[in-house]
């Protein structure tokens, strides 16, 4: 348990600070040197190392009235580490960076600290080091850059698609975004699970490793929607990704009770879900994987044939 | 050149940014897999990568008047890499991560991403990738994590110095802190190569594995000020650094002129410097360093033998 500490980030130091997050932090034995000198040192067994990196915004990527920092942790953990599931890798290590207002209270930041040490340990993942910067008031970012590896399959890349396969996803469709829904209509009542998957989305990591041993031609995980994320799929294999509106019917029922009509736009526009998204051939689909349509001939991402404008997350303007 | 461009982020798109700042990007033969997927893949041919992270926050580590955008994509290259050389290291590769209001100018993104081209380049250190992500107005924040190896020699950590050892440090000290006095006071002229120090520290990379194959027993890059970052190498080892007045007097009389009184203070505390700090066997330092003191019995640093406070920079209220 944390002690509630209700003193600011100007009422500490960087040094104190640091004293109560580093005893916290997992590690494992490739981990040359961890937290505390100038970086971190870790071995890389199979000769190539996966890099990413993702953040979380205070007031555009959550709220303190609807997360905790211990959400923040996970979920920023689980953005990096589906990006390297999208790969088909398995992540090893982070560093993470907090910059924050003096404002912030350091209870605040250990439990953004047992977040990310939760999430990190129960995928063996090491916190390898990091940086703590301050910040103007009211300004709070937590970046994480996630480092990993293949383990002897090969890279599964966004443009290896080829008309005729098929498109499927790992996991749940549109629950992040109907539960953000919730949370903004204020009848969080209606679906808890929903609510408590946009705080924490848990990501089926291990569908990754799993599409690429059996041979999915294109890979990603869905951050910013399934039409905006399968446009980018499309657009780097040069086809088109037909969707079938049978096929997501299942998804969108499951939905309906909490967010009625609203349930088509979650699982076609919805973010920040980390399922995965993948191309196969037709007779490779692994276990655990939905199909949810088809490569085809073409540019973009058509549902039942019609084109999808917009489709998701775009962060600034257009 | 950058063409000039008004329009805020608010008027641009992710896709169209993107598109303007892949194609500047330094690559090199060890990256496999480069910007524009989930992640990206680097070739590690040593075993071990080492990996650090360093942020800049608008306002509190530059402001638009005095810093270019450009400038900010240097400085935060330069503190990414002075950290790898600070291990004996070289780096490889970065990642680099933009979180910006959408009242930021496209110009701006441009000039930055244009500095952190030109940096890396210069010192053959690819980008791998990085992460767009908007925030509230007035927010500005550049993340970078840099990966590096060490090519055959170990890494120098800051637990090793012993007593006897002698300090030495790589380059000069508190010229950033200087060029910073300047512009706060509104008297750039007296010293315009201090200035532009400030604005783009020139760190000399080559010092950090130097020392590590003449033998130092530990080893830092000076980021937040001599004496902090002296009792950070005296803390981990278990020993006092004893800083001569007289081996220091050189670098502040390179200040007087400039800064008058404070040329002290600047040699002292200067953060932001980027000099490497480090300790040897008494006949191993390395040619182009110089001895600024000595390994001694304790747990503190001191100047001729007096304590020292505070000396530098804390991000929080300590």
């Amino acid at each position: 348990m944390i002690p509630p500490d209700g003193r600011t980030l100007a009422q500490t130091s960087e040094q104190e600070l640091l004293a109560s997050i580093f005893p916290v932090l997992p590690t494992r034995p490739e981990v040359l040197i961890g937290v505390g000198d100038d970086t971190a040192l870790l071995q890389v067994p199979s000769g190539a190392v996966l890099v990413t990196t993702d953040s979380m915004v205070l007031g555009r990527d959550w709220i303190d009235d609807w997360s905790t920092g211990a959400d923040v942790g996970h979920k920023v953990v689980t953005q990096n580490l589906a990006d390297i599931a999208a790969m088909g890798g398995v992540c090893t290590g982070v560093v993470v960076s907090l910059i924050a207002g003096r404002d912030t209270t350091v209870a605040w930041c250990r439990e953004l600290n047992e977040g990310i040490a939760d999430a990190c340990r129960a995928e063996n993942v090491a916190v390898l080091g990091g940086d703590l910067s301050s910040a103007p008031d009211d300004v709070r970012v937590v970046s994480i850059t996630a480092l990993g590896e293949l383990n002897g399959s090969s890279a599964v890349r966004r443009d290896g698609a080829r008309v005729g396969d098929v498109v499927a996803v790992s996991d749940s469709l549109g629950r992040s975004d109907a539960g953000l829904r919730l949370l903004q209509a204020g009848t969080t009542d209606r679906a808890p699970e929903l609510v408590a998957f946009h705080r924490r989305p848990v990501a089926r990591l291990a569908a990754g490793p799993d599409a690429a041993a059996a041979g999915a031609t294109a890979l990603m995980d869905i951050s910013d929607g399934l039409v905006r994320d399968g446009r980018r799929i499309a657009t780097a294999s040069g086809v088109g990704i037909d969707l079938s509106r049978e096929l997501l019917t299942p998804f969108a029922r499951r939905l309906e009770t909490a967010v009625g009509d609203d349930a088509w736009a979650c699982v076609l526009s919805g973010g920040e879900e980390h399922t995965l998204l993948a191309t196969f051939p037709d007779d490779v689909v692994p276990q655990g994987w939905s199909l949810v349509g088809r490569v085809v001939e073409g540019s973009d991402v058509t549902l039942d044939g019609q084109p999808q404008q917009g489709g998701g997350w775009d962060h600034f303007g257009g």
